[in-house]
C-alpha cells in the first residue's frame, strides 16, 4: 500500500536545498524586462500618455500604451471554456486599460535592457487623466451609479456585476407563524491577499511563429486558452510552460499578466520578455479575496427549530469580473444547504464593482465569508433562546441522506455528527463549558464551535476533465504525465503515490513530471476548487489500469502465460493465481523496446471526466480567552475535526488543514 | 498534397535569425565549468595525477582524475541495445582511462565556477606517466602486438578489434578458369573530421535524484541507456534533452562526453555541470570516419564477364571500438552486392586498434570507402581489357529481381539503368568520351563514372522502432512528438509535412515538438543510417490514422453521422461521399474538450516497427581537367542523378545529395 502513507514529497529535497527550478530560474540570459505604469487615480480616463523622454533612456526598447493595445474585451477568470455562453466569464478589460478603475491601474507597459532603464522611463513618462471620485465600498458604488456618475464599466450601468436570486418556498408567508423568534445579524468580512511567497512572475517569447509563456500559475492550460482570447489568436498558437509554483492560493487561478506578457514579446519581434511584479504590486493589483458583508435574518421556533431564513450578501468584486460572478452564489451553497429551513429560505447576492482591488479566487471560493456569517448567525440564535451551540446545530443540520439539489450529491453517512462527537472530547467540551459558564472577571475564557461544509470542483457548471499519461522506461519505471499542476500543496506526490499503488511499484519508479507544458502535457484544467486529487486521480487509475493491462499483454507474449492470468506485483510480472514470479518487469520492459520480432514503445494515455463533487465536512472548535478591557482576544487551543474521506497522505492533509 | 513539395523549412526562420535555441543557448545561469585534462602522449599508463596546486586555484570546484572513476567498461556507440549479447556494441573504455591510447586521451576532469579557472587548473596539474611507443597505422598496430608489445586494449590481444569473412563459392576453385585476366589495385581512404558546425557541448544536473543531460546528440535516447550503463545506474534515473543541434553528420551518433558529464554532476552533488569542448578537442577526441586500406582481385574474361574477386580491407579504428566493428562490415555489402561474380568471392576485413584519433559512424558508415575502392577497381578492370566504363559496369551489374542475402530485400526496378541514362545525356557522355579520348596535351580533360548503392537503417541486426503522439489542440491544430531528432537535416520538416498530407490539415496547423526529452517523447533511436523518413514516417502515418479515427468518433457523436463515413479534408470534417462540410475540426475539437455530457483530450500514439530497409541506387559522372605537369586536377562538373524513391520534399532531398 501506498496511498494513505506519509510519503515524504518528491520535491522536498529539491526545495529544502533551493535547487527547485522556478520561473526565476528559467529565465534565460539577455531577457528583457517590461514594468508596468501604473495609474495614480482610481477612478477615470487617461486623456494622454507621453513618452518621448522615457524613450530617449538609454536602455529603453519599447513602450506601448493603454492605445496601443487590441480592443479585444477578455475574462481573466481560470475556469474551463465552456459551451454554453452563460456559463462563460465575465469578459471585461483589455490588456492596458485606459479606463482607469483602480489605483495601479495599467495604463503602460516599458521594455527595456534591464530593470533599471525600466525603472527609469516610468518615471519618465507623463500622464494626463480625467479624474472621477472613487467609490470604495458596495453600498458607494451602487450610489454613485443611481445619482448619475460613470459608471465602472460601462457594459454595467448599476455597477451590480452579478446579481443572484435563490428563493425555497415563500418567507413571507413562513413567517406568519405565530410565536416565532426573529434573530437578525450583518457579519462582515475583510479583503484578504493570498500571501504566495513567489510573487506574480513570467516571460514571454516566440519561437516558430507561436508565442511561449513561462509563467507562475496554477491553471496552465487555462491560461494558454484566454492569452489566445486576449490576443485574437488561435489558441494552438500558444504554449504555456509551468515550472514548480511558489503558492497560489486561488491568486494565480487567473491568467493575471500571461496575456499582457504575450503581447509585450511580439511587440518586440519575438524577443524574450520578462515581467516580474513586486510584492506592492501583487498586492494592489493582483487579486485579493472578496470583501463581503452578508446580513441574514433568522425565524425559528423556541425549541430550536429554524423555520425560515433570508440572507443578503454583497460582495465588492474591486475593478475588474475575474472570478466575482460565481464567488457570491457559490458561498449562498452553504447558507441553503448546511442547515434546513422548515419552510422557506431566501438569498440574495449583490456583486458590485468598486474601485478597489479585483477580487478573485481564494482558498474556499466564497464559502469562508458564507461560513463565517451562516455560523455566526447560528451562534447568534442559539444564544437568543439560550440554547446549547451543538444542540441547536443537531436539531437543524443536513441531514443523513439529503441531497445537494444542484450537484444531486447525497449525504450517506453521519459525517457532522462524528466530527462534533471527536471534538468534543479532543478539547473537553464539556468540562470546560461548565467551567467557564460563570466567568466574570476581566480576563474570560470561552469555547465555541463551528461547522463547515464545501465541495470541490466546478462541475455540472463547467466540464471536469483530467488527463494523464504514463510513460514505460526499459528498466520497468514509469514517467507520470499530467495537466494538473503542482503549486505546493504536494500534488505531485499524491499522483505518484495512486500510479504506485495501482502498478504495484515503489514509489521511486514512479517519475512524475512536474513541469506542465501545454504542448505535450495531457489536458487539465489545473489547481483550484480541491479538484485535483479527485478529478485527476480518476485519471492517474484509468492510465495506471491501461498501462498494466499492456504491460500484461506483453507478458503474455513472452512467458505463454494468458493475459488475464497475470499480474504486477512490487516490479515482478506473476501469476495472478497464487502470485507465482514469472518475469522481472524490468527485464520485461527492455524486452518490449528491443525485441526483434515484436517491438514496442509502452505508453498509456486517457481521459477522465468527472460527473460528480467531492464533498468534506467538518467543525472546528476553539479556546479563547478575551481581555474584556483591552478588547484583546487569545486563541488558547483550537481543534480541528474534517472528514475528508479517504486521506491520501496523511501529513499532506495536514498541511491542507492547516492552511 | 503536402508531400512532395519543397515547403519552407519549419526552422528556417529561428536558424536564420539566431533565434533557435541549441544547448549552448540554454545553459542555466550559474553553471559550473568543466574542462578536461588530456594525455600528452598517445600509448601508455598514467603512474601519477599530482592535483594538490590546482586545487589552491580559486574557483577550483573539484578534480577528478582516471583513479577516482567506476571501474565499470562502456561502449559508446549508438546504436539500439540488442538482446543478443553478439550485437551489442563493445565496451572497451571508462569515463577517463589510466591506460592512456591516443594523443588526447581524457586523464582528468576539472571542475570549476568558470572556464578560466579550469584552464589555470589544468595548467597546474603533475602527470606522471609510462610511455609507450604508439602504433598509428594498422600494419604498425598489428606487428607491434606480434612483437610482444602491451596490446592497446588488454581484451584484444592482437589490436585486431574485428576480423570479418564471408566468402560465397571458392574463389581458390573459380580461378583455375583458363584464360582469365587478373586484376589487382590497393585503394586508401583517409581519415575525416565531420567538421559539424557546433562543437560538442553538452550540461548535466540533478533533480529529485535523477541526472539531467542537455545535450547536442543525434540520439538522446540512446544516450540515455549509455550514460546509464557507464555509471552502473538505472536507465530510468537519466534524463536527455536534445534542444537544437548544429550538426552531426554521425559524430554525435556516439554517446561521446554526456557519461563523463553526467558522472560529474553527481560529483559536485547534483549542480550544474557544462562540458563544451574546443574545435581542437573535437578533431583530436572525438570520432573521424576510419582510413582504409582495401585492396581488391578481379579475375574477368576478355568478353568483361566478372568470374571471381577478392576484397582484403584494413580499417584503422583508432584507440577505442565506437562503431569499429560494424563500419567495415558494412562497406562489405558494396563489394557483395553491387557487381556480381560468376563464381566466387571473398571478402575479409580488419578493423584494428591504434594509438589515432577513434573512428566512428558518418555518413555513409563505411560505404563511401568501399564504393571509392571498389568503383576504382572496375574503372581499373574495364581499362585493362579496353572496355567502356558503363557497358563493363552494366554487364556485371546487380540485376533486376535481385535479392540481398542478408536483408531479404529486393530490387524490383531497373534503377541503375535509369539512372545512367539521365547521368549520361546530362553530362554529355557520348559527346565528351569522343572528344577527350585522344587528348595528349599538358592539361588533358575526361569524364568518369561511378555508381552507388546504400542501404539504411540497422534492420535486421537490431531493431528498429520509431514512435510517434498527436495531441489535439482546441482550435484543431495538433502537436506532433517523435523521438527521432532534427540535427540540421530538416526531419522536422519533412515529418510535419508528411502529418499534415494523412490528416489533411494545412501544415501550419502541425506544430513540431523539435526538442527531445526523454521523459516525454515517444521512443525513437534517432538520427543516423538514413532511417528516420523511412522508419519514423510510419509512426508518423499510423499515429495520424488513428488520431483521424478518434476524430471521426468524435465527429459521429456530434453530428450524427457514422463514424465510417466521415472525413477530414482541409481542417473540416467532411461526409465522406461527396465532400459535403459538416463541421469545422476546430469546432469540434473545442467541443471534444469541453463538452459537458462526453469530454475527452484527443490524442494519438503508436510505435511502428521497420523490418524491411529502403534502398537507394545512383551514379555521379564527373567532368575533370588534370594538369599533368602540376599533377593538380580541377573539377569541370559534376552531375549526380540519385534513385530516392518517392521524394518527400525536393529542397530538402537535394540538401541531402550535396551533403
Amino acid at each position: 500500500m501506498c496511498v494513505g502513507e506519509s510519503v515524504t514529497r518528491l520535491d522536498a529535497y529539491e526545495k529544502v536545498t533551493g535547487r527547485a527550478k522556478y520561473t526565476g530560474d528559467l529565465i534565460e540570459r539577455g531577457v528583457l524586462c517590461a514594468r508596468l505604469l501604473r495609474s495614480t487615480i482610481a477612478n477615470g480616463r487617461v486623456l494622454r500618455i507621453e513618452t518621448a523622454g522615457a524613450l530617449e533612456i538609454e536602455g529603453v526598447v519599447k513602450i506601448v500604451t493603454c492605445f496601443d493595445v487590441p480592443d479585444i474585451a477578455f475574462a481573466t477568470a481560470g475556469h474551463p471554456w465552456s459551451e454554453d455562453p452563460s456559463h462563460q466569464d465575465v469578459a471585461d478589460r483589455r490588456l492596458l486599460n485606459a479606463r482607469v478603475r483602480l489605483y495601479g491601474d495599467e495604463i503602460a507597459a516599458v521594455i527595456a535592457r534591464d530593470e533599471i532603464a525600466a525603472a527609469r522611463a516610468l518615471r519618465a513618462i507623463r500622464v494626463e487623466y480625467a479624474e472621477e471620485p472613487p467609490a470604495l465600498t458596495c453600498a458607494d458604488a451602487i450610489k454613485a451609479a443611481a445619482s448619475g456618475a460613470a459608471p465602472i464599466h460601462e457594459e454595467c450601468p448599476d455597477n451590480i456585476l452579478q446579481r443572484g436570486l435563490i428563493e425555497d418556498g415563500s418567507v413571507e408567508e413562513a413567517v406568519r407563524e405565530e410565536g416565532l423568534i426573529r434573530c437578525e445579524g450583518t457579519y462582515t468580512t475583510p479583503i484578504v491577499q493570498h500571501c504566495h511567497l513567489e510573487n506574480v512572475i513570467s516571460y514571454a517569447y516566440m519561437e516558430a511563429g507561436r508565442i511561449v509563456i513561462v509563467s507562475s500559475t496554477q491553471i496552465p492550460h487555462i491560461v494558454r486558452r484566454i492569452c489566445a482570447q486576449a490576443l485574437g489568436i488561435e489558441w494552438g498558437r500558444v504554449r504555456v510552460i509551468k515550472p514548480y509554483v511558489g503558492g497560489g492560493f486561488g491568486n494565480k487561478q487567473d491568467a493575471l499578466y500571461e496575456p499582457l506578457n504575450a503581447f509585450l514579446t511580439m511587440q518586440v519581434g519575438g524577443r524574450p520578455v520578462k515581467l516580474e511584479l513586486s510584492r506592492e504590486e501583487v498586492f494592489a493589483a493582483t487579486r485579493v479575496r472578496h470583501a463581503e458583508t452578508i446580513r441574514i435574518n433568522g425565524y425559528l421556533r423556541p425549541d430550536g427549530r429554524l423555520v425560515a431564513r433570508e440572507y443578503t450578501a454583497y460582495s465588492n468584486q474591486g475593478a475588474y469580473a475575474s472570478h466575482g460572478h460565481s464567488i457570491a452564489s457559490k458561498g449562498v451553497n452553504v447558507f441553503r444547504q448546511l442547515y434546513r429551513d422548515e419552510k422557506a429560505r431566501r438569498a440574495e447576492t449583490y456583486t458590485v464593482y468598486t474601485n478597489t482591488a479585483t477580487a478573485g479566487a481564494m482558498r474556499g471560493y466564497g464559502t469562508p465569508q458564507a461560513v463565517f456569517a451562516v455560523e455566526s448567525h447560528i451562534e447568534d440564535m442559539a444564544r437568543k433562546i439560550n440554547m446549547d451551540p451543538i444542540e441547536f446545530r443537531l436539531k437543524n443540520l443536513m441531514p443523513v441522506g439529503y441531497q445537494d439539489p444542484f450537484s444531486k450529491n447525497i449525504l450517506r453517512y453521519d459525517a457532522f455528527g462524528a466530527c462534533i462527537a471527536e471534538g468534543k472530547k479532543a478539547i473537553g467540551w464539556d468540562e470546560k463549558r461548565r467551567e467557564y459558564q460563570n466567568e466574570r472577571g476581566a480576563v474570560r475564557r470561552g469555547v465555541g464551535i463551528a461547522l463547515f461544509w464545501y465541495n470541490t470542483a466546478v462541475w455540472p457548471v463547467s466540464v471536469e476533465l483530467s488527463s494523464c499519461r504514463m510513460v514505460l522506461n526499459e528498466d520497468g519505471s514509469v514517467q507520470l504525465q499530467l495537466g494538473e499542476t503542482e503549486i505546493g500543496q504536494g500534488a505531485d506526490t499524491v499522483f505518484a503515490q495512486m500510479a504506485a499503488q495501482t502498478l504495484n511499484l515503489p514509489l521511486e519508479k514512479v517519475h512524475v513530471v512536474s513541469t506542465q507544458d501545454t504542448d505535450v502535457s495531457p489536458f487539465g484544467s489545473g489547481a483550484y476548487g480541491s479538484r485535483q486529487s479527485y478529478v485527476g486521480g480518476m485519471a492517474v487509475h484509468k492510465t495506471a489500469l491501461l498501462l498494466k493491462q499492456k504491460i500484461c499483454a506483453a507478458a503474455a507474449r513472452r512467458t505463454g502465460t494468458p493475459e488475464d492470468a497475470l499480474d504486477l506485483r512490487a516490479g515482478l510480472i506473476v501469476r495472478a493465481e497464487d502470485g507465482e514470479p514469472l518475469l522481472p518487469l524490468c527485464e520485461l520492459a527492455t524486452g518490449i523496446c528491443y525485441n526483434t520480432e515484436h517491438a514496442e514503445h509502452l505508453t498509456a494515455e486517457a481521459s477522465a471526466q468527472a460527473k460528480s463533487n467531492a464533498y468534506s465536512f467538518g467543525c472546528t472548535f476553539a479556546e479563547v480567552e478575551a481581555d474584556i478591557a483591552l478588547a484583546k482576544v487569545r486563541l488558547v487551543q483550537m481543534v480541528n475535526v474534517h472528514d475528508c474521506g479517504a486521506v491520501l497522505n496523511p501529513k499532506l492533509a495536514e498541511g491542507q488543514v492547516h492552511g
